[in-house]
């Protein structure tokens, strides 16, 4: 196997755990919307181009995290299947759904909140998808959702004092500093084709994967519009006033870096075309309203975010940080309206090829 | 699949968790000597009895709480299959291990116990294994230790003011009042044979199965004499004792019965000899010295089954509860020397018959 270790990877990796108000769990129906417009997809997928020939079906989702976003996921493909093999005549399989997530995630209020009459038995799987997790060609039906722009780390070159690339001072890209911005790029780059090399050896041929990735258009206007990118700047100029309050050191404030990525629709079409092991069978950009109200948003990026900026930051700051961000999220022109959230979503669909 | 809901029940079941001075995983070492006699017994099966032709081999531990127990036994059946195959110059296979208790047990804690230079990935397989839990065919070699002993639930005519089998004022089976005892080993028959009957389904023809029971012999003096009943006979005395103190309402305690059952040599392999799927290959009694002094008897006694007293029971008495029962077993004759200990633990290596 490539990397067995890779479960120690990300201890400070992982959404908020618990049912608690700071929680995942509690802050994370922004992805239901996205499901509902990539359900239509999925379901005319499996009919078209699933083999179905198989007893025992296998499916795999790639970042669960705490379950209330991949249950209904898993629900929507289970159905789908079970019509395709009832239109055919042929006899239901069984179902065995890989659930997996960094070693740190909350497995024990995934376990708590599955589904009770669920039609299908589960294993959570603890490790970093950049590496192996499951058997050889085990897996008829991958599926990733808002995890795949996580990057297994922040670029080196970001944060090499004596390289063109460092980030000092930001704790993000964007595309007018040329080299930080191609130096996220091809780090999502290496890391989205790792997850494909290790999916391609676990999936069956001929199986199919859904990914949905977050990602920004080519091009918006700041001063009227914002994407998910915008909303890491905001927090930035929240870290920024705290740094000159004194409330946070400035080499605290230089180290950090974000550890995401959002590719446009031609930076990830680009990437998928390179697979050697799959082919894309389509790609499309979803409807989604990922915004809330200042409020909402805050607590959503807290539990997404906090784990990982606690790591950095320490914890006895993050309710000031984020009282902050919320106020800056409250008072600003571009994120009043909903509407004017460019963020997209990404679906590709991806067949194993048959070799 | 035969019981999808299994993952609900029983959520007063399972260890302590976490790592702290109650948990199971810090009281636990009893089962350390155990799985050192048993190693042998299941290298020489691995040796000379099971099929090695797959590429990728799956093991699955059947009661694996958190992992501190799992871990050694999953590492010598590997071990032993890794050099069957390098002895026959076959490439060593991938490895899958599925670690299965119930939803309650914390596998947060089993997970962040992994041992990080493992060779074999991980996955994890909620609910109760006298259900379905895994595909058809898919398991290469079964293992459970310590866990088979549990019962699905008390028998039902022990807890019926009606039946001859009425075990109130007493919270656990003995010899002497037979329809008692008749009560609880048909349960544990009933219970062994649904496991096996699961087991048949998810294991590949010719794979193997290791099983460690606890039990008893069919005889022991208990003036000078003890076994793992005994000890629970002696905490039942500690309960009498709060019940008359009122710290503890009658009705409590009528009401409690332990869910185990720990057969005799006899008795477990006449309910094996009776699986139409499943050869026994080999079965033997373990040297096993189960017991401690009293302090560390009581701490592992505690960390077993504290969810389940603390459902019956509460919370609140269960300080005073342990207190009192360290001291009846400090202050007994019978556990005065470890060797008295008559407490037995079964290995019964069993094979999925070829059909």
């Amino acid at each position: 196997m490539d990397s067995l270790d890779n479960g120690r990877l990300k201890p400070h990796f992982g959404m908020n755990g618990g049912y608690g108000p700071l929680s995942y769990a509690k802050n994370s129906s922004y992805q239901g919307g996205v499901l509902e417009s990539a359900k239509v997809i999925i379901e005319e997928e499996i009919t078209t181009k699933l083999d179905i020939s198989t007893n025992s079906f296998c499916i795999a989702d790639f970042g669960c995290s705490t379950g209330n976003n991949s249950f209904p996921a898993m629900h929507t493909i289970i159905e789908a299947i079970k019509r395709k093999h009832e239109s055919s005549d042929l006899k239901t399989p069984e179902f065995l759904v890989f659930l997996n997530d960094v070693v740190s995630n909350d497995f024990n209020t995934l376990f708590r909140s599955l589904p009770p009459h669920r039609d299908y038995n589960v294993a959570a799987v603890p490790g970093d998808f950049h590496g192996r997790l499951l058997p050889r060609s085990s897996i008829n039906f991958g599926y990733s959702s808002w995890s795949l722009h996580w990057l297994t780390e922040v670029p080196k070159a970001v944060a090499d004092r004596d390289s063109p690339a460092w980030n000092g001072g930001e704790i993000f890209y964007c595309r007018e500093r040329r080299e930080v911005y191609e130096a996220y790029l091809r780090q999502f780059e290496r890391d989205l084709e790792t997850f494909l090399k290790c999916r391609a050896v676990e999936m069956v041929e001929g199986g199919i994967m859904a990914l949905l990735i977050p990602g920004v258009p080519e091009f918006w206007d700041p001063r009227k519009e914002f994407t998910v990118v915008s909303t890491v700047e905001l927090l930035r100029s929240s870290l920024v006033d705290m740094s000159k309050k004194g409330r946070l050191s400035d080499s605290k404030l230089e180290s950090l870096n974000f550890p995401h990525y959002f590719p446009t629709p031609q930076e990830l079409s680009a990437i998928l075309q390179k697979s050697l092991n799959f082919s894309i069978q389509r790609m499309e950009i979803l409807k989604t309203e990922t915004f809330l109200n200042a409020q909402g948003h805050a607590s959503c990026f807290r539990a997404v975010h906090q784990t990982m900026l606690t790591h950095h930051l320490g914890a006895e700051i993050m309710d000031e940080l984020f009282d902050s961000y919320e106020k800056k999220l409250a008072a600003s022109l571009a994120f009043a309206k909903p509407d004017n959230d460019r963020t997209l979503v990404h679906i590709a669909i991806l067949k194993r090829k048959i070799v």
